[in-house]
């Protein structure tokens, strides 16, 4: 899978369109250093040369199994340590394989950049838990999303809980985080896209009708769905077929299968 | 692919088979009470006539909103409580929503009761993490499932955790705890159902296919995937299409994907 990278595209281009309110504002809003855990997300993290990384803290065996999986050497200095250090760095619960990466959250994306990219445009409506955004961030790069857009606010920073669920894809797919999310949805209307919000009790979502168009999948938050605002501007809205109602399924799972059955016939 | 059905075959047979090596067992093999948290939990619990309860703790709020979920009354009385002293009941991070039911583990289902119900069958085989099989249950019921079968050991007993993950769905689908998962396998196989077992790089699972068969679904582990010796006993293995590969996906949500194609023409 490649590292997605915008090193190719001249940075004044950007600087003069508007998507960005803050275009050197980082992605999630905050510009605090934090702490990645666990071999893939911190692999990732490593190989995404737009990724700003402080401190590399690992065991001895961890350090050992990211050699070997590394193709070019380690360019921050290991700091070798005991597991309990992680266990106190990383929090209680965290399943982080003994090894921890400082970084700084990811610059912000912009729509141009998403634009040139193949696949669907997922979007998020609010969506805060930081572990369904992370599912969801993987279930985006296993089926090909262009990139996820979510709300500059109402949804979670970046942290090691998201980047663990993410496994990887945090640093694998671009992050528009919008401050006006109808705004950006229209702009993604102007340039093609289809806008298809996932809710209960509509149409059956059929991948067969999107075999010749580029769509947007808008998701809103478990329980409260999309916001009435956001769905006024969808194209369609349609629904999962199933026994029981969309709150049945947890939203990372909805929105996978959603994405599935949207690229059915794109591949 | 073979095009013969199983199904015609005599149910008797399978009948007479030692399907649940302890019937009055528990489902999750122990015998220890354990508390459930949040809302769908709790009141799943509540309704299902089978689950034995011992306490309720919860604060005044969930009272209010539990008493407007509920029809009937509340058999169990309500031991109305402050907001700290369930954190400290449920553990840290548990999202608790106010409410915790000290509950026992449900009875083992057995075959014959899958068998009586309607839809696939999920086989998860040593699927340890107990928030993935929580969100399996929770897309099992979703999407009609007849029940899940797991290993008795190498799988997550019943805990909060995984309650809550289920959102409700634990007490709403029969789950089969059986000693040797090859010789379940091959009982539900004798019954007439057709082993899919979902693996990386091989055919297109296509619902298609399952429209007039009863399917029994076998997912791996995350990582390791199926073992050998179960997969050798699927009639087919069957991949999902995606970019990346069966890696990319948390394995709750390609179950889910994968339970949603299979049951594409069932309803």
């Amino acid at each position: 899978m490649q590292n997605y990278s915008r090193s190719q595209r001249s940075p004044l281009k950007s600087a003069s369109k508007p998507f960005s309110k803050r275009p050197n504002a980082n992605s999630s809003g905050s510009s605090k250093a934090f702490w990645l855990y666990g071999l893939h997300s911190v692999q990732a993290a490593l190989l995404n040369p737009i990724r700003q990384k402080s401190r590399i803290v690992l065991t001895s065996e961890a350090h050992n199994a990211l050699m070997a999986r590394l193709e070019g050497a380690l360019t921050l200095k290991p700091e070798i340590v005991e597991r309990e250090v992680l266990d106190k760095l990383c929090g209680r619960d965290a399943v982080h394989q003994g090894i921890a990466l400082q970084v700084m959250p990811l610059p912000n994306s912009d729509i141009d950049h998403l634009l040139k990219r193949k696949g669907p445009v997922l979007m998020l409506d609010q969506v805060t838990d930081s572990r369904n955004v992370g599912a969801i961030l993987r279930s985006a790069v296993a089926f090909g999303a262009a990139g996820v857009v979510m709300q500059e606010r109402h949804s979670p920073e970046e942290s090691g809980v998201l980047a663990k669920a993410a496994s990887g894809a945090l640093d694998n797919i671009p992050i528009l985080r919008a401050v006006n999310l109808s705004r950006t949805l229209q702009q993604l209307k102007d340039a093609g896209l289809w806008a298809v919000g996932l809710d209960a009790h509509s149409n059956l979502l059929n991948g067969a009708d999107f075999s010749d168009r580029r769509v947007v999948l808008v998701l809103g938050a478990e329980g409260s769905g999309i916001r009435q605002l956001t769905k006024k501007n969808c194209d369609e809205i349609a629904s999962l077929r199933m026994v029981g109602d969309i709150d049945s399924l947890n939203v990372s799972v909805a929105g996978a299968i959603a994405l599935y059955e949207i690229t059915r016939h794109y591949f």
